[in-house]
């Protein structure tokens, strides 16, 4: 049976409330053989309530050994094939910022570079251009305007920019303009499909447009595109699984994915876990499902600051009694992915995963949220992409298969 | 490889004798957080044994979070994969009261309902009409003749009937003539292919005949039929394993779906477990492959009845002697799904897997055939329509794969 047809034939539109808390790159490793993960380390007695009283077990995002980026890895939370259903990386850059891509849009990654006069690309990365440099430099892309079409633009960090065309019908199958090498100079942008062609057009309109503007600038006097992506048209989220669903996030990034798979992205003041909770609260009765996103988990990893990390843990634990207070009937505690301080970056490890619904669990003999237990606990060691029939099931929201 | 393809490539035609003792609805969870399942509860020193001697492991039915109806379940653990071999409602309920289904044949479910002067149904259910009304009637439908075919009919329960047209060719893509509403009359069987223009005929004919038969009938005036269903066509079980196979059940819904897969089902006196070993003893010789089926794990599970559960198995405990005494090379003991107590119904739960097999096991520190013990055990969570090439290949019945 293809993909959500199993799901959609089951889900039932009533049953438990369900929150999925999101630590991002919560899983780690230890510093020495032998020692404890962040997780390990973290003084965190309301985690290890809810792990003596629930399951534990462990995802694999992608696959074993492959090491994800934060799109592949929420979309497979969210229960889509993350081989399948793939966000383009322009589209990514653009929603990392803040910009959405809607049917019909195309979204490309900008680089400002230099080029010579002969327009010889001299520094593919314009001399990686500070961001208070570039910032100006986008506003002034964001005033050029096409026929018939809107475009944004927007800066993301040092010498990157997202920019989006939107029209109607375009599409992305387009050639990067950037030659991977300096000497030359930049590519038109190629359509590889005719239906493509069109988008290639008004986006070597918009480059032209943006050479003029920069052509008197000293330090980045043209740029190039890269990664052209359409909307990937994801199916909805609230109508695969049957939930009102909700997204409280901080990150542009986090809120743009949601929003790519059609779930409503909460506004709220603050960027603190019991300001999340705050929102989640207030939005408590409205929806079945939220989404709830800790980013600073994986920034303190990729910091490297693995005592940084450990107190991001501490202080959402200090902060999880609001969230307890509502009652979920479902609550998982995960992550994406891994990112162990000691590896300053995304890795590929399995990633702790906590299971608490007080009606219906199986418990196991764990008593602490950390990746040794999660190993041992008897969820076992799942794909991600499996975790959201198990939320379904335990917040009775799935009718039996077959007779 | 498609399927079976590798499992009929590496089969042999001999080897050991394998034993699948399955008590239905099996895995439990605790009533309260950190308390004993219902397995875990009883005192069964034999399955310790087991346990101690064997490996354990824990099987997921259809997928994380689904949970299985009886005849998805058995399927699964026979070796098939659930989602491409379905078996109709209408199949599962015919022999679930001992009516076979054969390649031909096209079944249905009915329910007794009222309509009124202008044939207009009042109730769908005949106010749930009980057994010993619904009975008699049964048996003046099942005096239905129609030219050229045979027909079967069967009580379920209450208002509820098995209704079976034996032709030649006759196929069941047909809908439901239960209007799903009140007020309104029963459809036509009308087919949505070609192929089974003859059997909708045939069943509106025989419906007319049930009518007339029904007419003055105060309680049940009329009748619906739902879940036409053909012959599932399942590839033989015999055949793709190369196994001289037999089922020993007390349930007819077991019975027939043994018999669907082609299974040998052997009648005994009794209803107890050393009923069913003793018919396993006479049938030994003659037989590679046995599945036995104890049915009231479940029933006691979905009665709600823990320490009844509990009782049951230790029952089957005390009868395991007597298979033991026949020495089988490999036995599994397992469910075909949980049924916890506390949740009074099937539900998507690991269930228990312990492997016995005394020359090839690789032995766990697992003690206890417990569901804790089996989320430890070596054989890891694995999906239930593995377990047959475990099987085989214990009881040294598989080729190597490649030189």
């Amino acid at each position: 049976m293809a993909d959500f047809d199993l799901i959609r034939s089951l889900k039932r539109d009533h049953g438990g409330k369900i929150v999925l808390l999101v630590l991002d790159g919560l899983g780690g490793i230890p510093l020495s053989a032998g020692g404890p993960t962040e997780l390990e380390a973290a003084r965190a007695p309301n985690l290890d309530r809810l792990a003596t009283e629930g399951a534990l077990g462990q995802t694999v995002p992608i696959l074993p050994g492959v090491t994800p980026g934060s799109g592949p890895a929420h979309l497979s939370l969210f229960g889509y094939d993350p081989l399948k259903y793939v966000v383009g990386r322009g589209v990514l850059e653009a929603v990392g910022v803040g910009v959405s891509v809607k049917k019909g849009d195309v979204a490309a990654r900008g680089n400002f570079c230099t080029i010579d006069a002969q327009g010889r690309i001299t520094d593919r990365r314009a001399g990686r251009i500070p961001s208070d440099q570039a910032a100006p430099l986008t506003e002034r892309l964001a005033s050029i305007q096409l026929p018939g079409i809107r475009t944004e633009v927007k800066h993301v960090k040092e010498y990157r920019f997202a920019v989006v065309l939107r029209g109607e019908g375009l599409k992305g199958e387009i050639d990067d303009t950037d030659p991977q090498q300096t000497g030359v100079a930049p590519l038109p942008a190629k359509a590889r499909a005719a239906d493509s062609q069109k988008a290639a057009q008004l986006f070597n309109q918009w480059i032209a447009e943006a050479n003029k503007l920069l052509a008197k600038e000293p330090i980045a006097n043209s740029l190039t595109l890269r990664g052209f992506a359409s909307d990937p048209a994801l199916p909805p989220f609230p109508e695969i699984f049957g939930l009102r669903s909700a997204c409280i996030a901080v990150y542009p990034m986090y809120r743009g994915l949601a929003s790519l798979v059609g779930m409503d992205v909460l506004d709220f003041q603050g960027e603190e876990p019991q300001d999340e909770f705050g929102a989640l609260a207030r939005a408590w009765d409205a929806y079945d499902f939220f989404f709830i996103h800790i980013k600073k988990t994986d920034s303190r990893g990729e910091d490297g600051d693995f005592d940084a990390k450990t107190a991001v843990i501490e202080k959402l634990d200090q902060a999880l009694p609001d969230l307890l207070a509502l009652q979920p009937d479902v609550l998982a505690v995960t992550g994406d992915h891994s990112t162990p301080a000691k590896m300053k970056a995304h890795s590929w490890h399995p990633v702790p995963f906590l299971l608490w619904a007080p009606e219906t669990i199986r418990s196991d003999d764990q008593t602490q949220f950390g990746e040794r237990n999660c190993a041992q606990g008897n969820l076992g060691t799942f794909p991600a992409r499996e975790a959201m029939t198990l939320l379904m099931a335990h917040a009775n929201r799935l009718e039996k298969f077959g007779a």
